[in-house]
C-alpha cells in the first residue's frame, strides 16, 4: 500500500489535534506527518504515534512534498495559503467555511456525495460542524421519500468555538458556583448556565452566518436546492457534541419505523431510541464516537408528511476532523 | 379595598417559594396567608411580608374561610385537595396538570383569554411553563395574521423539575469540574454540561407529556384546535429560564418589523431584538423578571407565510407563579 505525506495546518488547535487522533485510529497510511502552526506555535511538539514531531511555522514554501494538506486555522489562513498548497502539487482537504460555497470547489460529506470530492481541482471543502452530522441522517430519508423543508434547532457545544471557548465554559462555571462572575471573552455573553442564540454573526436577513450556512451547505451537499431550510443555531453549556432538533417535510409519508430501519442501515448513523428507556443520544455520551446519533424519531403529529428526530454528533469529528479524515481516505485507501 | 384570604399548598416548594415573593411584590390585598405543605414540611416558617408564618400540614380541612387557594404541590394532591377547597367555598388556582385539559375547568393566561377565567366552576389551571411564555408572544400574532402552524423546540432550565434539580445541576457541575461524576437522581441522564431531549414521560406516539402539554394547551388556550403543534422539549443546564425557538407559520404574511411592532405593544413582552450589538433575550437575564423577552425575529427563509423567533422567560414566574397571581388578581384587584 502507498503512503502518503499529509500536512496538518493549525495542528496545535482544537481540531488539528483531534485530526491527528483520527489519523492515528484510523491507521491512514502515512509516511510523513508535517504540523504547521503559526509563528507563536512553531517549535512546540505534536505527538504522532508515539513519536514527538515539532511543530513548523506555517509559510509558502510548507507544503514542498506534500500530497495532502489539512487546514483548520481559520479561513483567512485556507485563503492565503490553500493555493500555495496546491501549486506545490498536494490536494487540500478545507476545514473552514472559505471555499464551501464556491462552485468550484466540492463539499463533501463522504457518506452522502462521495462522488463530489472526484470532481475536485485541488481544494475540498469540508461543511460547517451541525450541517455535517445532519446531513448523513438525512440522506437516506431523501433518498426514500424526498425532503421538502427542514426547520432545524441547534444545542451546540462550546469547543465549535475552539480551545478557549473550552476553556471560558469551565472557568465561567467554576466561578458562578463559587459565587463569583467571570466576564466573557470568547462568546458575546455569558456562556456557563445559559443559552445563547447567536453563533457567528448577523446577516441582513436576521439569520446569522452559522444558520446560513445550514441552509447552503445542505442544499449543496445533497445537490437539491429546492430543499427549503430554516435554522435556529444555539450554543449551550455543553464542551463538546453537538444536538440538533429536525423537524422534516418529507415529499411522501414515511413512518417512523421506515426511518429507524432506514437509520439502521445508513453509515455512520448509530440508532438509538429507546424511549421506554429513556434511551436517545446524548452529547456527553458521543463525545469521542465516529458515528452520529439518531433518536427521538416519530411522526411529526403537526403535519400530513413529517418526521422530528433528534442528532447528536461529536462536533470536533464528524462535524470536522472526522469528516476530512474520511474524504482524505476516499484518496489514500 | 377588600382583603382576602390566601392558602399556598405547596408553600415549601420552589414555586410556593416564588408565589410568596411575587404576592408580596404585587401588593396582593391579604388579609390572611395560610402555607400549607405536607406533614414533612409542617412546622417549618415561611416569611411573608417580613413576618414569619408556620407552615400548616395539608388536610382536608386545611380550606376553611379560605378565598383563593394556590395549588403547587403536585397533580396528586391538587386531584385530592381541589375538591375540598371547593366544598370549602375557594376559587383554586392549580399550577399542575391535573386540570387543564378538563373541559369544565377554564386553562388561562391573562394576556391571553382573561374572559375564560370568568367561566370557572371553582377550579381555574394554570399552564405548563413553556406554553405559558409562548402564547403571551403568539396572541398578537394570531390576532393579526392567524397562526396556522407552530414548531418548537425548547431549551428548558432545572427548576422546572423543583429545587432537587437545580440542587443536582449545582452538585453535578462542580463534581465533574474537579474530575468526580455525580450520578443523577432527579434526571433520567447526568445534566450537567449536556442536553436531554426527554422532559416528562413518553406517550405512545413518541412525543413526551410536556411535548403533548405545548400542544393541546396551546389550543386550549389560544381557543383555536385549528393550529397545529409540534415540539421538541429538552432539559438543558440552566438553573432559571425556558428558552424557546419558535417558528410560526402565519395563515397571512407578516414581515419582522410588524412583528416587532406588535410585540412592543403586546402585554407581558418585553421586545430585546438588535443583532448589530448581541442582544436578544438570554435566559440568565430573564431570571426574576415578569416580561416574556422576544428577540431574534425573522421572516423564514424556507416558507412564504413564516416568522422565526426566540422567546425567553422565567419559568418559576410567567411559568409558574406569576401567572398564577395574575390569574388570582382577575378577581381581586
Amino acid at each position: 500500500m502507498s503512503k502518503f505525506k499529509i500536512a496538518i495546518v493549525g495542528a496545535t488547535g482544537a481540531v488539528g489535534q483531534e485530526l491527528i487522533k483520527v489519523l492515528e485510529a484510523r491507521n491512514v497510511p502515512i509516511s510523513e506527518l508535517r504540523p504547521l502552526a503559526s509563528a507563536r506555535s512553531a517549535g512546540t511538539m505534536v505527538t504522532f504515534n508515539g513519536e514527538p514531531i515539532e511543530v513548523l511555522e506555517l509559510t509558502p514554501d510548507s507544503f514542498e512534498g506534500i500530497d495532502y494538506a489539512l487546514f483548520s486555522a481559520g479561513g483567512s489562513i485556507s485563503k492565503e495559503f490553500c493555493p500555495h498548497a496546491v501549486k506545490a502539487g498536494a490536494v487540500c482537504i478545507d476545514n473552514t467555511s472559505h471555499y464551501r460555497m464556491d462552485p468550484e470547489v466540492p463539499l463533501v460529506v463522504p457518506e452522502v456525495n462521495p462522488e463530489a470530492a472526484k470532481r475536485h481541482k485541488g481544494i475540498i471543502a469540508n461543511p460547517n460542524c451541525s450541517t455535517a452530522q445532519m446531513v448523513v441522517a438525512l440522506k437516506p430519508i431523501y433518498d426514500a421519500v424526498g425532503i421538502e423543508r427542514l426547520v432545524i434547532s441547534t444545542y451546540q457545544a462550546v469547543s465549535g468555538a475552539g480551545s478557549d471557548a473550552m476553556h471560558e465554559l469551565e472557568e465561567q462555571s467554576r466561578s458562578l458556583l463559587t459565587g463569583g462572575e467571570l466576564k466573557p471573552k470568547v462568546f458575546p455573553h455569558p456562556i456557563a448556565f445559559n443559552a445563547i442564540p447567536q453563533i457567528d454573526v448577523f446577516l441582513d436577513n436576521g439569520y446569522t452566518k452559522e444558520e446560513i450556512k445550514m441552509v447552503t451547505e445542505t442544499q449543496k451537499i445533497m445537490e437539491d436546492d429546492r430543499i427549503q431550510v430554516t435554522a435556529t443555531c444555539v450554543r449551550i453549556p455543553v464542551f463538546i457534541g453537538h444536538s440538533e432538533a429536525i423537524n422534516i417535510t418529507t415529499c411522501e409519508k414515511i413512518s417512523a419505523d421506515k426511518v429507524r430501519e432506514l437509520m439502521v442501515a445508513a453509515p455512520g448513523v448509530d440508532l438509538r431510541d429507546n424511549p421506554a428507556k429513556s434511551e436517545y443520544p446524548l452529547a456527553r455520551d458521543y463525545s469521542g464516537k465516529d458515528d452520529v446519533g439518531i433518536g427521538r424519531i416519530r411522526e411529526d403529529i403537526s403535519q400530513a408528511n413529517g418526521i422530528e428526530m433528534w442528532c447528536v454528533g461529536d462536533n470536533l469529528r464528524k462535524g470536522a476532523a472526522l469528516n476530512a479524515v474520511q474524504i482524505l481516505e476516499l484518496f489514500v485507501l
